[in-house]
């Protein structure tokens, strides 16, 4: 049985490796990708998500554009990361098809409410998307499946500030809101993303197959690779979003606990920072469950190959 | 010309006087009601404001029901200065008219854009609505004419915390967001509602007309007078909101001066702080119209006489 | 009976009004000044309040150097208010006299443990010495008489930033120990002080006296009437630190209310700000009394009236 | 050649382990002990300092009472975790020796400034005496040699909040004083002293030298075996103090990196959180060593080794 998901989303480099996981994937059915600020803006993020679809023959797939702004903090893109529109180095022709009329909070709202109980929301941005729904929309609380959000740094430093990961620094303020919502949550942070390293072998295995696509993750990662290099000492790139895409499917890959899981609101040098109770000394119930563990070269491996197989059936 | 107004509202004793002054002025259009959390939940406060207006034979505006939780805060209501049902001792009957379906945000944006360049808005509640309607739709920043907002306390004490005002404190995020929108906004904060209280004689004036409306304000706002009384030793009620309605015809009651005004979101004993730059130490321009004068009396006299004439049309 | 006094104290343009008011009050016996850091460094404010004394013949009076850093907040002293010297254009000559050898703290310590309930302090500057002194030993808490404190800005807006007084904003950890200490302590906030505001008329008034003090005083307050003038638009300028000693024996001249008083110690926008629960919210008892009204002109005459008497005294 | 150290101690049961494993040492000369409020009152750690002194035939060593309270903070004690007496189940003889007059703040002030340059600080309780004698007399900072301090949580967990661990959280102003002193700093947080856990094996192999040493050890660990048992489900107990001690003579123990530390003193839920800027983010330069990894089972052997020759030395 598949099953179906919504990923919200700011591609982003390594957002759009999970959007081609999941069409890449016969255990999950992607009905809709929902954009939102982050890596780049709203506007260039519904561009790419559209051109990423349409590059693997998926441009069918409804894409409604979100919020162009955190709820509350200042902005803040990513463009030394992913480049100026958001893919590094790739450049993706403009997709026939045009996003959704609709606002991606609309979308989120309706679909949930008309098959509650029917959809996985894999959250790879700023979680304003889905906030914003949750305020407008408290009813669609308990018509969400799960949530599979990949943010935070729960014992890891963060790449954004030294305590803060990136998606949840952009909008602290949303992942608060989504933490304590209340909705089924798996939180994916950078203390098992950071093991999964997309090496330019990998990118190399994927090149033999004649397709546009692994030409797109060569181009795309390429920019990555050479910020990780440069920033962070890591010889090849974090493909997170991914990693929070394959467990829907894969959870046999990562490690979980379950804790009460909290994000600093309150500005300063810790804004931003996400933290768990594990010696429970707050009192409070666990609210998500995160992952701590991972078997990375598994999940890479499993990446390359289902690409492969994505690439063999879009050949050029 | 008429101005036309839509309020959004908690109502709440001075919402309930706010709701009536604007039925009793010529000079404004009511053309709907938004409501928020806050004096009560918003589903109280939708029956009430559907009641207030059902006793002043406005029972065809427009009501749409709204957000029931701030932004990010946890809940706060205030049934000890508006007593149970948000109206004090007063107890109206259920109102004919059912509320809109569509939710309070959504009418806010139809109609903003709608008629761009047409919209007071008057809000009197907590700002989550309308920071919610700026998120999800920034169209509507330059769509609305202008709000005049009560909230807030510049040099006042606060009501609620030593340093925060009750509407900015329950959802201060909201209030942030509102306040650096770009939409042209006044605000009216204690510093000029304080010195606005209705007396005992003022009501006895208004219940010599024959009519179920002074009886109402007579019964709403006694529960009112005996919090003052109670907490904070004012003799008669603090009647905030039908001052900010005020202003939208008689900008004259009030001095105004332009600041660059902020609220400290930062959780703490100044969370929910509103202040002005007065010596322009921030370098940051102005933001808003604050309300720092009052001529109180003739603010007062102005809605005793007009309550009585909206009594006068309302017999009973 | 004349009071024993220590000023504790960062001269200072108004600190040097205070200790002038000081010696030419019979009512007191200026028994020692300790200096920190704040308006300059404390040893330029060592080197002022020699000077100080000197000019007008009390240099036997001990001067103690103390803390030259907050305790937890970078350095911020005040050259744009107070000049670079912290005299304004005053030049006066090199003390004669040097300061004790004796750190300002253990000064503070040792006087008061030896004479418990003689001195009261008068807290002009930074409370970062007393802080030290009361954490350090704390048995000086009840050997403290009183502590007169200028500082703070209740609901005046703030002096340095829109929220914070100077001398709270400097050391606001300092402000917060020696507030929450258990010390008998006055807050002089600028609530009181913005209405004392020594014109260029009381200061030609002054000059007639042929001596070098009215010189000095015109010397030194012309900058900091520049300063006022060019941004806060008040014409003369602001005496805070005379007016906390002048309180030392003419409490008439203010109106005080005794309250639960804290600062924000957090950081953000409110960093420093200080406020008074008037309402009883908080539950916490008063921990000071603060004036919050003042009759500023019966105190610029005071003042005025004896620096004359002590300028005839120094005549030259 | 010996290093000199002084002890800057909350005694406290690691503690204890920490003043035995240092007078089991030849490496180094213990030249005092100052005591902080902590584990338990200044007053009681002073009384339990100089009767583990005495415990082991060295109640010649000076012994100085320090601060009983944090800077700023509420005083925060632990006798869930080290017992009323802060020892835990032992009950020890009190000691002959009586303390030093002399506050600790005045003798590390005095000693440092008596022989600059040769004395290690092994810091092992909250920052308060240190914090106070830097700001009382800056003149120090170039004459420590260096201090090793046990504190804080970079990656780990913290041990009394989420976020942070008991001696920096107990004064978090204390130790943002102290790291941003430019003291030259090794830190020695929970990242590494939490591999570091004395089993009842290690106790038992103890007990066979007869001697009161071993049987303080056994009755004063075993309270801290069921503290970190119940709460931390970890079998044995996490002697973090004698790890920074022995990485006076013994830093191939640890692996260390330098790094600019920082700790969160904002308030709210990070409250007291230390993180590195492992990625270089703030710009800033490194202003600490950190210890990141241990070699957990030879610190073990060295300390249980050396304590057996003490207690050979000590026969009873």
């Amino acid at each position: 049985m598949t099953e179906r998901i919504i990923i919200d989303t700011d591609p982003g480099i390594d957002d759009s490796m999970a959007i081609l996981l999941a069409l890449a994937s016969p255990e999950v059915s992607l009905e809709g990708l929902t954009v939102v600020h982050g890596n780049c803006t709203a506007a260039q993020g519904t561009r790419n998500a559209l051109a990423v679809l349409e590059l693997a023959g998926a441009g069918n797939i409804p894409v409604a554009k979100g919020c162009d702004l955190p709820l509350v903090q200042p902005s803040l893109l990513a463009p030394e990361t992913h480049g100026d529109t958001g893919l590094g180095y790739a450049r993706l022709p403009e997709a026939a098809q045009p996003p959704l009329r609709q606002h991606a909070v609309d979308f989120l709202i309706e679909r949930l409410l008309a098959e509650p109980g029917e959809y996985t929301l894999v959250a790879v941005g700023p979680l304003t998307n889905l906030a914003m729904a949750i305020r407008r929309e408290p009813k669609i609380i308990p018509a969400i499946k799960r949530v599979i959000s990949m943010g935070g740094a729960i014992r890891h430093q963060g790449n954004t500030t030294p305590l803060a990961e990136f998606n949840v620094y952009v909008d602290p303020h949303a992942a608060h809101i989504v933490y304590h919502s209340g909705v089924p949550f798996t939180l994916v942070p950078l203390d098992v993303t950071y093991h999964c390293i997309l090496t330019r072998a990998d990118v190399g295995r994927l090149l033999k197959v004649p397709s546009p696509v692994p030409r797109f993750v060569h181009d795309t990662t390429r920019f990555y690779m050479d910020f990780h290099d440069a920033n962070q000492k890591i010889d090849g790139c974090v493909i997170n979003d991914a990693l929070a895409l394959a467990l829907v499917f894969a959870p046999q890959l990562c490690d979980f606990e379950e804790h009460y899981v909290d994000v600093d609101i309150q500005g300063g040098v810790s804004m931003g920072k996400t933290f768990a109770d594990f010696y429970r000394m707050t009192g409070k119930p666990a609210n998500m469950k995160v992952a701590l563990g991972v078997r990375a070269r598994d999940f890479l491996d499993l990446f390359v190959e289902r690409i492969e197989n994505l690439s063999r059936a879009v050949p050029g």
